[in-house]
């Protein structure tokens, strides 16, 4: 049987999305965001899909990293094989970034960004090939629906030169307050994310107080992606006792998230994406207990079995997992979710920037990612991730990379063009 | 499809074989070794199989879980749920024990030992359903064969009042090398370890002088079961500083091991599967750098899956990565096989009780697990484990468990039937 399970093709194909000008501490989100969409195909003509950053570094590896595993002819379940292919593929490759993160997670490990999209591909098919979800080859459910938070940013109204977006802009407390609300109301979300390292902290400490105020009793978390001093960081954590259910990236580096975390000051957990991104960071920052909350992200933890590493070491030394997001598209939202639902200790509502895209664009069919109340999705059921591809949809976003000039994300320049004097050294206040 | 994956029975049957009159530092292998074979059956009538101690403690307790799994009728594919009910079957049991260890490990969770066999059935029928090994769910073979290393025992020519058996005595060095001589001439192995704690220190110490004589270039080892104090402890790993590849549980405890590892007199790495046979113990432990080894061992750290968690720690925490062995039949080597073949970060031939056990007793059908050159076993390539029951001798092993009067085991007592002063307190030297 396992005869039709041989991977004799890999397809990747870079595809671009209108994104909002949504604000962080290195810039400003460009008008579209790059993806891949990565499809295995087996001898029996049955596909899988992975979806990674579009980058053009990132897609040059990718490349690399398929054409090496098809001279291998695995089956989807040499997954050992298919990581040894992907490494030998980046030998000699000493070149960062090309992650689609804008230089924001500089450390996490090569290797790992480059397998994932093909293993959560795999177990697509392996889902497929045993009549079972994602969620039934990682342990089973445990939840029937994950819980996303609503992710929300400083924002202009519209990127300029074109019209308003249909959220407008969010540039101090009350419009931020304004945009959860048309968040929540449309999603139902029960836990808010607020984007900093964008204004004084004091604004940004004032923004999360307004939120506290129009949501009683709503989990809160803040994100300045390490834009802060320690100095800073211990004061916005005294200002913030008690409001937020953790304080993420505050200052940066394991040093400085440790030196934060290990202040009086500090009273809440301390979660990351920036300081902890790599299994060879855990030991030092374990060791310094430098985080308390670890944002999970299969797109560089190497894919959905190593995010169950990850997520059995956060369990065996105590530490809380969350989920980090990116832009992405419907792919990515099926993986988190079928991993985020079969995760005992998924102790948060996950990120995710789905708000921010357009209803209509996406590579996936509708129907397959189904959002219910409390701002969570469905757990699908059908055979392995349980999305099928549109082609048409994924040609038209595929066309769209193309005519659409971006070949890295690079919100940096991006807000140079507007702000000339902009800098994206941290940390910042 | 996953609808034929449903539990819909489970049956447990305790079997003994025989066993030689092993010496360890708790007593000596009484004349029957007990083991639980478990069946967990599907609505479709598949079968999958695991396999788990025997004592009559650990039988209840699996009882129990297999009546609650049963009550929850999940797919073979709801691990999470599974372990759940296991769990709960354990609630309010506060006994210890029950685990065919002689007191020998005592600190393991029982949550993990209970679930080990459900799970290791479960994965042989998600195998056989998807028609690939085992090896394969869990990412593929890294090796074709498993190496396993010569274990040898200071053992006594027969059990009292019965004949010789094929060993013959052995309770000095040179009693050891014609042991080894013996067992490698049959299989191959290419590792020794001796299990120690038996004679005085200045014994054992010559013994491993004598294999590393007879044997050059064979990596040895020495596990006396914490049968030593910090003193003696030192003494021995200077005396065999370049001699072991590791020293195995020379002190106890993870204070014990650390205040050794830590010492001067330690070159060599130290390993476990006592002090650190939990995942609760690993923080300490490496807090401590207490062990360079862990000996992983399915039938307690929580099976299959969660072993690959403990190797995933292993390998993030640099430590090295070995594998424990209890008196077993045939399920339990395709397990241990499967596991250790899909292990990148395997670096050290196995323990295996294999060849004091009888060639004919078993309970599965002979052929399907193949000793192959270097005393490696084949990883099999069928689907699921790759093995199939015999009835007939499963039968048989159980009418012996069921006429040999044993239901647990209990080293210690057999040993003071004829050395009525016998005491298994350690430290002993
Ligand atoms: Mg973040
Ligand atoms: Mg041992």
């Amino acid at each position: 049987m396992s005869k039709s399970a041989v991977i004799t093709n890999i397809t990747i194909t870079p595809v671009a999305f209108h994104d909002m000008p949504l604000l962080n501490s290195v810039g400003v989100h460009e008008p579209f965001a790059l993806r891949s969409i990565i499809e295995v195909i087996t001898d029996a003509g049955v596909y899988g899909l992975g979806e990674s950053y579009g980058d053009d570094t990132h897609l040059e590896r990718l490349d690399r990293a398929a054409k090496n595993i098809k001279a291998l002819k695995p089956s989807v379940y040499d997954l050992n094989a298919i990581y040894s292919a992907c490494a030998g593929s980046l030998k000699g490759d000493s070149t960062h970034g090309g992650d689609g993160m804008a230089g924001m997670v500089t450390t996490a490990s090569t290797e790992d960004k480059i397998f994932s999209p093909f293993e959560v591909a795999c177990l697509d098919i392996q889902g497929k090939l045993a009549g079972i979800p994602v969620s039934d080859l990682l342990g089973g459910r445990v939840r029937d629906s994950v819980p996303y938070s609503a992710y929300l940013f400083y924002k202009w109204a519209g990127h300029p030169g074109e019209p308003d977006d249909e959220y407008g802009a969010a540039l101090d407390p009350e419009g931020l307050v304004k945009q959860a609300k048309k968040i929540i109301d449309e999603y139902g979300f029960t836990a808010i994310k607020l984007k900093g390292g964008v204004f004084e902290p004091a604004q940004e400490v004032a923004a999360i107080k307004a939120l506290h105020a129009a949501f009683p009793g709503i989990p809160l978390r803040l994100d300045p992606n390490a834009a802060w001093t320690l100095e800073t960081s211990k004061w916005v954590a005294k200002e913030l006792a008690g409001i937020v259910e953790y304080l993420e990236d505050p200052a940066g580096g394991i040093d400085g998230m440790a030196a934060v975390a290990n202040s009086t000051e500090a009273s809440m957990p301390l979660a990351t994406n920036m300081a902890v991104v790599a299994f060879n960071q855990l030991p030092s920052s374990i060791a310094q207990n430098a985080v308390q909350v670890v944002l999970s992200d299969h797109h560089f933890w190497g894919g959905l079995r190593k995010s169950q590493l990850l997520a059995g070491i956060c369990h065996t030394w105590g530490m809380r997992l969350s989920m980090h997001s990116n832009s992405h598209l419907g792919i990515s939202l099926a993986a988190m979710t079928h991993l985020a639902g079969a995760t005992r200790n998924l102790d948060y509502a996950c990120d995710t920037h789905w708000p921010w895209k357009r209803r209509e664009e996406d590579v996936i069919a509708d129907g397959a990612l189904r959002w219910v109340p409390g701002g969570a999705v469905e757990v699908p059921t059908k055979p392995g991730l349980g999305i099928e591809l549109d082609r048409g949809k994924l040609a038209k976003l595929h066309e769209q990379y193309l005519t659409c000039g971006l070949r890295k994300r690079d919100d940096t320049t991006y807000m140079q063009k507007f702000r000339p004097d902009f800098s994206a050294t941290i940390p910042k206040w």
